[in-house]
């Protein structure tokens, strides 16, 4: 199998320890995330292979970026260094009915200000067999947009899947193009879709209801007016306060409707990057397994990301099995 | 709208990390708290002026104390420095059946040893409109019963609002003052009165349950014999272990009973000084909202309190009104 | 009331902080443990005389368990140092559907290579009243074996009470000893009989259910087969995920059935140990109250450990009382 | 005596702790800086007044950087908040032979886009009686040196004293102004001159030596080419390694010429803002003392801040005094 | 070899990390000490038998503390548990030229106030053969003074050594006691004299200078006028900066004068407790060496003190007698 | 250029922080290393292509292990993971005169262990253009000495340099096999000795001493007796204590003899692993430089190394460079 291909900003995440806000220690904790990223770190850690594309500064930060991702086995060498800053986020982790809060420092960055040349997409895409892009990409500049339809509509040349999370962040677009146009002009490059009735009404103009009834004529709708698309994945949350979720997935996949059941996740440690861990789990399961096993193996992906701290998700293949196959109980291993 | 004046001792407070005992763990962390202080950052961070008389060391430690008090924009020119040590105290936090265990240092402390010509109330109350006290002080030493009735009797005399937390912890009470004696006096200079069936037992020599109706009653007999109170504002805490307790209040102001729903808390990270947070939320909101709004922050503001670390409220008007209007699922503020 | 001795390996336990994995930060924390050790200090922190028996390194890490292990007081005058390094586990810490997972590094330790001449048993137990043994150590090598069974001869004739934790552990025993007919052989030697339906069906080579009639059945069997044993303990765990479960106790002495009502943890601060401080909390009943308070000392002791870090219980005879008594609010003690 | 007042940019600085790499670890620290807040908050630690106008984020970030400065009692009433993220540098601390490395994100941070509407410098400079300047701020952006020269102009007006330290950082100025023209403008409303030879020949066009003579020399030509300036200061500082520094100081007043001798700094804890605690130290010493005891003042505060972690200069008056009076032993003090 | 028994107040120590500031950081952390434990504790780490007298707090930290003092070995069952709390100092550690700074909290901590039947000598000295007391115990109270009287005369009659290390402390002596007389009163009662020329100055009304020559004089006056003093020990420090000392010592025995040569110790890591290093080396050396080696060995162990952070000398025998033996170049032992 | 090929045990690093002992705090860190290692990471810091081989546990801490390597780039994909645990060493850092101390727990390690079928030679050679090793491999096992060998007689088949430090170790040649034997087997395949006159005099039962000429006779035997030995590298390190080092090197390549001067090193900050950072400096120098240059390339990589916590040489060709060239005098880099 080739490699999954992720094209994103990578973000320095910084955080005081535990609950506490940044008033209160000045002891904190960095990890780096970004959400291309993220996706691309939890297949490496399930044992697939992965190339990740973007540009970081030229400074401590980035070379300490760069070794980061290298950690996880996965491939830096497109990787291009810039003048620019790192982006950094800053995060004050929430509990009980306190919300997390996160303050971006990312608007000039080095991925931001990233220029066409500086991405050689031919020799980017060489192994791969995937590409993954989400909103925040097309949502941070003009040449961050441009270089990734680029590598999308190679991708769709090559025969390349192509999937899309297409996010809709309203805080970020700020360099004049209109959000919708963009990201209907890069899912008609797109063929797995994961989102749900917000993102397909945001596209469709429509105005679906949460029902599963619903999502089924949305997904069908979508499929009409975005030919490229052939499946579509929607996960669910509820929360019952910061520390306490239940997580749901369901898919059309142009011929059935699946839906999982509700994983309970009570203490939960971290929620960042929960989403991701999501995408992350259903392109490692649509590479190897039938479209409901990988959306159930993306759902319990998504359910223990919520036990690690930091952006990525940790878990192995085999940890993400056993809650998938409902052994949820976490006892000790020796 | 003037300052809200707090007199009050400030404690060094002491603790190992997350749940551990100090056998365990030479690596610890220290906060400042103080029942009348934490009341007063509280409003601080609600945008309120704020002012906080006290007496502290005059060494490191001291010094440490004012520039923590400094950092919440509480006015700390009315606090005095003595050769006296700061008051200590050692906290470790508990966790489910296991109750947290607070050891105090505090009897011979800068502030117990205070000296009644060591306030100049005049000019402490030059800009304030409310007078907040409690029952910890005139426990502590003749000097700071002396020195808070001086400030009581002022205030009255200046048409000051004054908030009464009378609680009565017979531990402290050691210099030979009757401590319920010394409670009425100073309920006899105070306005708004912040406790329960307990307190009020104990200032009446009566005998009421805990239900809603003994509280009605209790509070009448309350108002009549002592003419200055004008509003009785109680807080119930339902403590199903160390980590999950439920919250509500209820009032009586002479004219309407009120009370609120439970708020359920599960997961707590701290819960010293949420009793502090609800008298902070209720001073706040007395100032601008009607009584029944006022106890409803009084008692969201409580809650949130249960997900920081340290002595003091660190939430914002907007974070207290998004759980008293309901919105507690804590989701990521981006 | 004389020594209580235990005889056991003595593990570094080292884990990073909170639920991060090694791969996610480089600080870290340790503390030391082993079952039967476990056992020893928990009953010391309750105020019983204990003395813990081993074979520790010759070197800094060697020097360190000793002084943690003078920390509570337990006796170490019977602890030789030897070449071989000390064991070590790696420990990181789940939450939530994930597991927590154990690493060791114990194989060529210290304790593993002890020799027979290198504990006196006579003088060790001089003072002992009680010897405990696990499953552990007869599981590491011909020597452990080999001293075991010495000491538990030598404490038989002397008319000291033996307790048995026979706990199995497959992966442990590599030297060549057949495990049912060891545990067999030292069970002949023992008292009380601490473990389950598992590990009776294991040495009886039945097939009993979790049902209490069985755990009669089979506890009556066992007694008539190994007539040394006296009294038959057994904890029950229910685990709804890493950090939320529910424990209860069954006993049969030969005379009569009685069982606990189930304890309910949840926000589990650490799971490890808690099954040794059941057994020390039963030894140290057992030396003083009758058996079924004993065992109901013991369940309260288990339950209030998965509040502590680390793989000992800290908790004094007051706090455990307290549980046991029903009152599992934890209210603040100040 | 009045404010003193200072204006410029204030940075998050990030750091690993000792002498990591970030690299190295994911637990870092952070403090707040900026040379001309460094200025402020040392004059603070003496007793004296100041006040600090800036612009920090309005998030947590800003929130927690008016948070430190009130720590110091510098007055923040004329710091304002927007939406731009504020400037953040990283730093890994060298030792023996290896530099110490600074990485900057500030090019488009709350400081760099100050718009002269934001600041009201008939209020700001109300209780002012100094106002200090460094070189960084006006290469920061337009905005930033048309606020300056505003601010500094109506100093002028009402007779404020006016230091500038015009340390000339070629890789700052990116805006299209040029240095040279900037810095003469702005010299040309300053009464104090806080640089060396370097400076000098700067803005004279010379080319002078290092020597005492050509120092004099400078000094003459500059005083004689900006009238409004009256007094030269120059601090030299000897490297033996990152670890061991020499620092002396001398002066040309018009009238006469002073030096101080070497004073030895091996064991260097933290070289950031030395220069701005000698800066501090002469403003503060220029309000009370004569000029030559002024200068031996900002010596020994530059001295003893190369013992404190962190930007800002810790010490008191009296702690400054004892190196200034030769008393450099560092005995303990009880 | 019998117990070396050492009397005198046990002090938590609370510092920041590094060379940082209380105002710098709130994780900090914490040590135990005090003059003669310090002095016990390190004789228990070169192997000798040590019982420390003392009375601590009966909550959670006087628990910690003789947790921490039986982690050495060090005979705790003659320490006394009492209602008040157990004494605290806050230390900041300077460097170069900025002095280390100690506030006490201290006057009113459970050893000040404890009673003479707090103490039964008899038990306490029945393995005893050495007896050691500081001039900080009878500065504190009346009853410290008492008690300590009461020891000495026992020890007297019972001819157990009693060595005196008289540092006069002047802040201490608060309770009324003239200090001069009652230290007399003691020295009558000790055999070896620990201390220098300001010490023999102070007992004998004297003015000797710090040459050898005045060092002999006074201390055959000394003796002349204190017949029970067998032995005269000092140790000079000469402090180029906080971080680089020199050390060296003399003697005077009643038969010949001795002294070492400087041992230079720059990098200084600690230099809290050397002196009692020094007292320790002294004790543990005269009980097997001859007087000039007890003196070089006491002169090494005070030397290696200054590597370790905390009050307590944790070098061992064979590390104190490598420098003794002028291997001081560090090698690394593996 | 091809790839440096290094072959060695990876050991887990633990320590406590600072100077501190484990018996001062739970709370310690860890890195990895190995020499074989260091050199490896050392030479991808300066840009330059390696792998490392060896085997480690198939745990979490095995896991970790390969993410520390990948951080810095070097290919782990000959790296095989067994049942056995990793090696462990364990590290209490001196100060002045205290040495540092090193206990290991490495004897039955996953390297040690290794088989000679685990290593597939002719694939982990495929990129290789240069092979280390050092006496620590050969020191290790039977398997370790095998594999090494047959690697070398590979290597020397392909015409790969081969560099040999063969440090001996007495303490750890355990298995049987004659140090001297194997050590002159293996250098027998080597091209470039770095070792001093104690390893020259070892392997050639010789007597002589220290100065240069002795040196140069050393190394003209050394390579008579061993005609593949081309060049002789000696680093030579003066102790003034634990924190103040000395370093020079010198050499003789056949033809001509040189040495540089003196590198003056005081603030240590960790000095395990210099000698890996000379070796490291002297491969990248030689493949790049001409001799002399490479030796004082790697003599300047050797001093900076000291200035890193952990075992590994993080600057780059830069920053060794400006030592190189006599700039020690670490200014601030911006």
């Amino acid at each position: 199998m080739g490699q999954v291909v992720t094209f994103g900003e990578v973000l320095m995440r910084i955080s005081p320890r535990g609950n506490k806000k940044f008033i209160q220690s000045n002891v904190i904790e960095f990890f780096f995330g970004g959400t291309e990223l993220n996706v691309g770190i939890s297949i490496a850690n399930f044992g697939g292979k992965v190339k990740h594309i973007s540009a970081v500064s030229n400074d401590v930060i980035g070379e300490t970026a760069i070794s980061y991702i290298n950690k996880f086995g996965v491939d830096t060498s497109s990787i291009v260094r810039s003048n620019r800053p790192l982006g950094v986020y800053f995060l004050e982790v929430g509990a009980v009915m306190r919300s997390s809060t996160i303050s971006y420092n990312r608007s000039h960055s080095s991925f931001s200000e990233i220029k066409p040349e500086m991405v050689n997409w031919e020799e980017a895409l060489i192994d791969g067999d995937w590409l993954h892009w989400t909103g925040i990409t097309p949502a941070l500049s003009q040449g961050a947009f441009d270089i990734l339809k680029e590598g999308l509509t190679l991708a769709r040349q090559k025969g390349i899947s192509v999937s899309a999370d297409p996010t809709y962040r309203k805080g970020l677009w700020k360099y004049g193009k209109n959000p919708k146009e963009a990201l209907i002009e890069l899912l008609h490059l797109s063929s797995i879709f994961i989102g749900g009735i917000n993102e397909m009404n945001e596209v469709l103009d429509t105005n679906y209801s949460y029902s599963n009834e619903d999502f089924i004529e949305a997904s069908k709708l979508l499929m009409e007016k975005f030919p490229s698309i052939e499946k579509v994945f929607d996960k669910i949350r509820t929360s019952l306060n910061s520390s306490w979720h239940k997580i749901r997935a369901r898919m059309w996949n142009g011929e059935e409707f699946k839906e999982t059941e509700d994983l309970d996740i009570t203490h939960i440690v971290d929620r960042i990057g929960t989403g991701d861990a999501f995408a992350a789990g259903l392109i490692y399961g649509l590479q190897r397994y039938d479209d409901y096993k990988a959306m159930r193996f993306a759902s319990a992906a998504c359910a223990i990301k919520h036990t690690y701290e930091g952006d990525v998700n940790l878990a192995t293949v085999g940890e993400v099995t056993e809650v998938l196959e409902g052994n949820t109980s976490g006892r000790l291993n020796r």
